[in-house]
């Protein structure tokens, strides 16, 4: 599975907060003599645990001409170690009642079960098992390379917002590895060998290269025992490769591309900045640019849905993203579908406008009230969610965050001004970085 | 110096004709027992030798990350061995009346002398000598830098279609490495170390990846001789890397950036397309492409000329170029600059509608007849220039053509049918795999 609220995914994202960003209570965390960290957050609502090991590693980090590797090793994780056989880990996890999956980021991978709270030695024995002894063979990989090349056509190619998006982040990243796309270019996925997956899994695939968050009915003491009695025997990798990306050239635009295909039956505009992320910020400029966002596009109040869908009823929707959780950097999204009868071009005009304006004055004090308290209250609401609070955890130490910053992140958030969220909404909207995509129907005119 | 000609510089090529194209008489050829490929082109008109070692890498065999390293090495060859101190190598060209340069593309270095055909075995001996023996310091490594990024800011960044041209190459070429300018990109050319260039020229550097082309007053007898006592003695590199370049995924388009600079006195449109090279194609579809975009913007009597400049009287200028010699892969380019008071929107349109009744009727016969008369003559012009003659075989060698090839070019050119031209040009001149690049004044309206 391909994690969209990850890096480069920006548009795509599901989930209109970062994962990295929800202030939380302090979790425990300590780390195993292998180098393993482990967090744990307890939850004793109901007697279920969520078990989660992110390995620091995803496709931004594959090697040049292997775009795919990291998301293909995903799969080839559930296909059997020597104790464990092909298929039988998501079996025994369902026996015992539970559920179990893995997503690939540009910056992580991560493996998850959520099972009751007794049975939980039983799935830190099997991915603790599988993370040195899976015994893969050409055959098998052979096969399950097709299964990756369908996922493929099904998830992109076949779709024509994803096709899109792709090539919009091939062009906001001519340099940086987030120009790859997760699931990895179609012509290098059916070359990717037995070699390069093995290669990748001894590279990367080590206790001392990942993070187990262990969220629900347990005790810090407990996951200790348990986890050093399983990854606690796992040898550390010794030279662990440093995650160290190569950075695009400042100004590269403004860009623009159009995808026509005839499965669109509306025609939408979107487009995509580079920005700072809560990995490379300064101070509190991730926080403020999340505000400026909201404040511009996250919700039916926003600077961007009243003027252009309610004012002006050009669009049937518009509004804005930031996806400010990538270890190599984040981006802003604009995005907005005219309503009928209205052409793409007029509707650019008028959002830029939207824009240009927000630039020129700045948000209220009550915009920026509304949408820090919106902002809080979505950490508050997350701790509803086992699987939230762990992914949260997960995602930001493997994105280079600390504990620290996931949870005073709600203060952060309420500590950003006017100026704050004004100066870095002008520093990243700027067009010079940043490419727009129009998506139109095959049979539209030019 | 960069070479312009070379693979993904298309649009700026110097001229029109690609370097590995024309048709020539056999020349000698015979490889040293070290591997060293030797060319000798026969030319008795004046004393007079141009020796030229052109070496089979360039700025698309750099390590991720270092772009620029290859023409950086190039400075740096000029900078000494135990034999011959720095600035020695061309003072004692000079002082035996000689010439001499360098250049870098994406495909190769190469290296030339011209001089007194009696002091040929001079620039061998010293050339055979820094093929190896380069006695290079970390200090002369960090000064040379600095001459780099001043000639980068010189040519690229204070020239704003130098810029719109990389940048429409980084769009063009998203994964394969021509899309990194073959100066390299800033920031990583202030990281250069002396590690990486050390390691770069032990990697390339050799006998065996290595071809001597002297055109001039010699005999091959002659060459052999002192070919023998000089490069013959330098060692083989054993495990030469394989020159395995990324692929770009098929489309990608189309794709726009616009450039406003206020150093732009005049618009410009301009468009890459992604197309086949003399090394990448089957038969003889890169001459059918050279005949085709040589009908439809080589001259003053190509269609876009004509259409655009003289008859609608839309532009000062209009033309198509194509750059059929890369190792991996070409392009075409299509360019005109408005005349006053036309917007560059107009003149688009007007560009757009001479390609698509090309490419809907095809050439002429007269037409046709007059681009194979034109691109042919220009092998017989060509034989005119000792130094064309030489970059000629070199140039062709290095980008993964043979002699035979080279040899018979005219022929082939002659050969192409209007059906070859159309066929061609309507797979090449596709959107879906192009960018279009507007220079603008920073003052125009949007």
């Amino acid at each position: 599975m391909i994690d969209r609220a990850g890096g480069a995914a920006a548009f795509a994202a599901a989930c209109l907060i970062a994962p990295a960003a929800i202030a939380l209570p302090q979790p425990d965390t300590f780390e195993l003599r292998n180098g393993m960290q482990v967090v744990v957050i307890e939850d004793h609502r109901a007697p279920v645990v969520t078990h989660m090991v992110w390995y620091r590693v995803g496709a931004a980090d594959e090697p040049r001409g292997q775009s795919g590797v990291a998301h293909y090793f995903e799969h080839l994780m559930f296909k059997g170690t020597r104790a464990v056989p092909s298929g039988e880990f998501s079996r025994t996890v369902a026996r015992n009642g539970g559920q179990d999956n893995a997503f690939t980021s540009q910056d992580y991978t991560a493996y998850f079960e959520r099972i009751a709270a007794d049975r939980l030695e039983v799935v830190m024995r099997m991915e603790a098992d599988r993370m040195r002894n899976l015994a893969i063979t050409p055959d098998l990989i052979l096969a399950e390379r097709d299964v990756i090349v369908e996922e493929r056509r099904q998830r992109i190619d076949n779709n024509p917002t994803a096709v899109l998006g792709e090539r919009m982040l091939a062009m906001l990243y001519p340099h940086h590895p987030y120009g790859t796309p997760v699931i990895g270019w179609l012509h290098e996925i059916e070359d990717l060998s037995f070699a390069d997956a093995q290669t990748f899994y001894r590279t990367w695939y080590a206790p001392n290269n990942a993070i187990l968050v262990i969220a629900g009915d347990v005790t810090p003491e407990r996951v200790r025992t348990l986890a050093e009695r399983t990854y606690g025997r796992v040898r550390p990798t010794r030279d662990l490769p440093a995650r160290d990306w190569v950075r695009d050239p400042p100004d590269i635009g403004p860009m623009r591309v159009v995808h026509r295909d005839e499965k669109v039956r509306q025609p939408s505009i979107s487009r995509l900045y580079r920005a700072i992320s809560y990995s490379t910020d300064a101070g509190r400029q991730a926080h403020a640019l999340d505000v400026a966002m909201e404040i511009l596009g996250g919700s039916e109040t926003s600077r961007l849905y009243r003027a252009l869908v309610e004012d002006q009823q050009l669009a049937v929707s518009a509004g804005a993203q930031a996806n400010t959780s990538g270890l190599g950097g984040g981006s802003v999204g604009l995005f907005a579908t005219p309503a009928a009868g209205i052409e793409v071009a007029a509707l650019e005009t008028a959002m830029d406008a939207v824009v240009a304006e927000f630039l020129r004055d700045g948000p209220t004090e009550e915009e920026l009230a509304r949408a820090k308290n919106k902002l809080a209250a979505a950490a508050i609401y997350a701790q509803d969610s086992q699987d939230s609070l762990a992914r949260i955890f997960g995602a930001s130490l493997a994105q280079g965050e600390s504990i620290a910053d996931v949870v005073t992140w709600q203060d952060d958030i309420m500590a950003v001004t006017k100026d704050d969220a004004l100066a870095i909404a002008r520093e990243t909207l700027n067009l010079d970085r940043s490419v727009t995509g129009v998506l139109l129907p095959a049979e539209a005119a030019p």
